[in-house]
C-alpha cells in the first residue's frame, strides 16, 4: 500500500531541510521497497503570497488525507505586517486544531558529540533524554473569546481565554502514561495549580486517571515555573514531563536549548487513532524556527528535519529498524566531527546543508 | 517622621529569615537614627489556621497603612487541600491586588563567589545583573472568568482568562523604560504576539510609547518562549526584560535559577505614586518559596529575605547608601566562605540561618 507524504517546506531554512529528507525518501523507495509517495504545498509566508492565506483550502485538504505532513518552518521579517488572521503562523494552528493533532512529542535529547554546546556543564547534559509530551489542540492557543476591543478614551483590552475540558486533560495525559512505559515508566506534571483553574482540573484529572489506570507509572506535580527552574537545575531528573500548550511551548523550548543540541530536535505531532485504522493522523516538525537571516544560503542545519523524518517512520509506519538506523546515522556522522556552521566545534569539519544531508544518507546506506 | 514597616513572616522558612531581618531594623533605629516602626502580621497557612482565611481584614487594613511590607513566604503541604479561595497563595494575590503593586522587580544577579553553583558555564553567567520587570496585578492571574464549570457526561470545563489593557501595559512598560535609563538602558519586551491577542496589544502600546516618550532607550521585542530560550544560552544579552505577569513568573524563575544564587534573590512590588506625596505602596519579597521541608531547623539561608529589605531601603525609603551598603555586606560575606547549606562549597564555612544574618550584620555595622 502507498504511503501518502504531505510536504510543507514553508519559509526560510524549511525548503531547504525538507530537501535533504526527499533524498532520503527517494533512496528508501528506490532502495528498501519504500512506497512513499509526496505531494508538496505552501504553508506560512510563501502561501500568503501566493494565495494571501496561511494555507490553502486544497492544502489543507490534502494535509487531512495524507497519511502523514512533514511540516519545514514558517515566519520572516517580510510578513511581520500582515494581517493576524493570515500571518504565517496561522497556517501552523491551524493544521494542528483541524487535523486534531492534540499530543505534541518533543525529545530533548543531547547528542553525545554536542554536550560541550550547551551552555549547561556537560556533566548536567551528558546523556540527558527528556520527552516533553505538550497538549497542542487546547489551552489559550484557541479557546474563545480572543479578541482586542477598543473601549474608547485611547484604551483598548485584549482578551485571550485558557479554556480546558477533561476529555483534552484525559487524553493527552494517557498518551504521556503510555509513552512513559516505553521508557523510564516516569511522569512529571506541570501546571499552576496555585493561581489557575485549569491548573486545578488538570491536576485533578490525570490524578485520577493515573489512579485508575496508570498506578503502575511514576507521578510527580510540579509548578509550572518551579519546572522552568528545575530543568534548568538538573534536567536529568525529567522522563516525560507532560504540560499545556502555552507551558508546553516555554518549557519545550527551554529544554531544547539545554541540549546543545537545538536545530537538532523534532518533534511529532499526534491525533487520536482512528476508530477502524488504529491510524492517527500525524505532523512531524523540527522545533527551531525559519531562521530567515541564514535562508538560501545553503547552510542551515537539515538534522532536526531529518530527525522529524525519523519520528515519522517510527510513529506514523511502524518502521521502527529504520527510525533507529535514520537516528544512529545522523549521531555518527556528528560523531565523526561532521559539522554544519551553527553546531561547529573546534577539529570539526564544516559543511553545508546538502553535504550534511549527503553525509547522513551515505551513513545510513552504510548501516 | 515615622517609616511604618508591616512584616508578614508568613509559612515555613518565612519566620526565620524575618528574624534577621528585625536584627537589621532594630540596629537602624538603635544606632543610625532610624525611625523603623514594625508591625506583624499573619499571612497564608499561618492565617487560615488563625482565621480560616489567607490574611485577615485587620492585616490588610495594617499592610494598605503601611510604607512598606516585608513579605517571607507562604504555602507548605498542610494546606495543599484547603479550599481554593483561601489557599496560602491567595494571600499573596490579594496583597498584590488591593495594593496594587502592579510592579514587580526582579534582579537576577550573579554573586561572584557562587559563580560556580550555577548550572551554566561560569564564563556565562559571572557578573550577570539582569532586571526583569514582571506586571504583577493582570493577565491571567485575576482575568474573569476564571472557573471550573461541570458539564455533566463526567466532563467539566475549566476557564482562566487573560485580559490587559492599554493603560496596564503602559505604567509597566514606563517603569521598565525608566529603571533601563539608570542601567544599561535597554530594554527587551517578551509576549507571544503570534499567538495571543494581549501579546499583539503588549508589543504595540509597548511601542508606541517607546516612540513616544523613551525613544532613547533601546528597544527590542522577543516572542517568550524565545526570550526562555535566550536567557539559557547567553543570559548575559540583557539588560531589563519586561513582560506580563504569567511569562514573567515564569521567566523570572528560570532566570534567578541561571544565577545560582536562587534563595538569595530579592523582589520589589511596587504601586503607583501617590498622587499627593509621590510615596508608592511597595511590598518586599524573597523570590524563594518556604521550603517546608528545612523549615524550623535554623538552616534557611535569610539573605534573600535580607536583600528584599535593602530593596526596601532604595525604593521605599530613598536610603540608596545604606541599601547600597547592605547589598556590599552580603557580598562581603560570601566572598568571605560563610555559607549556609544550600549555598555550601569546598572549602567554605557551613553556618546556620542565625550565624548568617549575625554575619551580615556585623560586615554592615563595619561598613
Ligand atoms: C510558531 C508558533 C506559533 C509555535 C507555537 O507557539 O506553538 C512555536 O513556537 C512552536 O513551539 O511550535
Ligand atoms: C506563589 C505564587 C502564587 C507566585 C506567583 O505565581 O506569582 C510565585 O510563584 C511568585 O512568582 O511570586
Amino acid at each position: 500500500t502507498v504511503r501518502k507524504l504531505f510536504l510543507l517546506p514553508g519559509d526560510g531554512i524549511g525548503p531547504e531541510a525538507m530537501n535533504e529528507v526527499r533524498k532520503i525518501i527517494s533512496y528508501m523507495n528506490a532502495e528498501l521497497g519504500g512506497t512513499y509517495e509526496t505531494d508538496e504545498g505552501l504553508v506560512g509566508g510563501s502561501a500568503y503570497d501566493a494565495h494571501g492565506v496561511a494555507i490553502s483550502e486544497e492544502d489543507m485538504a490534502k494535509a487531512m488525507a495524507a497519511d502523514a505532513v512533514l511540516f519545514g518552518a514558517v515566519g520572516g521579517p517580510q510578513w511581520d505586517a500582515v494581517p493576524y488572521d493570515v500571518r504565517p503562523e496561522a497556517g501552523l494552528l491551524r493544521l494542528r486544531k483541524d487535523l486534531e493533532l492534540f499530543a505534541n512529542l518533543r525529545p530533548a535529547i543531547c547528542y553525545p558529540a554536542l554536550a560541550s554546546a550547551s551552555s549547561l556543564k556537560p556533566e548536567l547534559v551528558e546523556g540527558l533524554d527528556i520527552l516533553i509530551v505538550r497538549e497542542l489542540t487546547g489551552g489559550v492557543y484557541f479557546g474563545e473569546p480572543k479578541t482586542i476591543t477598543d473601549l474608547g478614551n485611547g484604551q483598548k483590552r485584549a482578551i485571550d481565554t485558557q479554556v480546558y475540558d477533561t476529555y483534552e486533560i484525559e487524553r493527552i495525559s494517557a498518551v504521556a502514561f503510555e509513552l512513559a512505559r516505553t521508557r523510564k515508566n516516569a511522569v512529571c506534571s506541570m501546571e499552576k495549580r496555585n493561581v489557575m483553574k485549569s491548573g486545578v482540573l488538570w491536576n485533578q484529572v490525570l490524578t485520577e486517571l493515573h489512579k485508575a489506570k496508570f498506578a503502575d507509572v511514576k507521578l510527580d506535580h510540579m509548578l509550572a515555573d518551579a519546572g522552568g527552574m528545575q530543568l534548568v537545575r538538573a534536567p536529568k531528573q525529567f522522563d516525560v514531563i507532560v504540560t499545556d500548550n502555552l507551558f508546553g511551548d516555554m518549557l519545550s523550548d527551554v529544554a531544547s536549548m539545554l541540549t546543545g543540541s537545538l536545530g537538532m530536535l523534532p518533534s511529532a505531532s499526534l491525533g487520536a487513532p482512528d476508530g477502524k485504522t488504529g491510524q492517527r493522523k500525524a505532523m512531524y516538525e523540527p522545533v527551531h524556527g525559519s531562521a530567515p537571516d541564514i535562508a538560501g544560503k545553503g547552510i542551515a542545519n537539515p538534522i532536526a528535519m531529518i530527525a522529524s523524518f525519523a519520528m515519522c517512520l517510527r510513529y506514523s509506519f511502524g518502521e521502527v529498524a529504520q527510525a533507529d538506523a535514520l537516528e544512529k546515522a545522523i549521531a555518527n556522522v556528528l560523531d565523526r566531527g561532521i559539522r554544519t556552521g551553527d553546531i561547529m566545534a573546534e577539529g570539526c569539519k564544516q559543511v553545508g546543508t546538502v553535504e550534511m544531508g549527503d553525509a547522513i544518507l551515505a551513513e545510513f546506506k552504510s548501516l
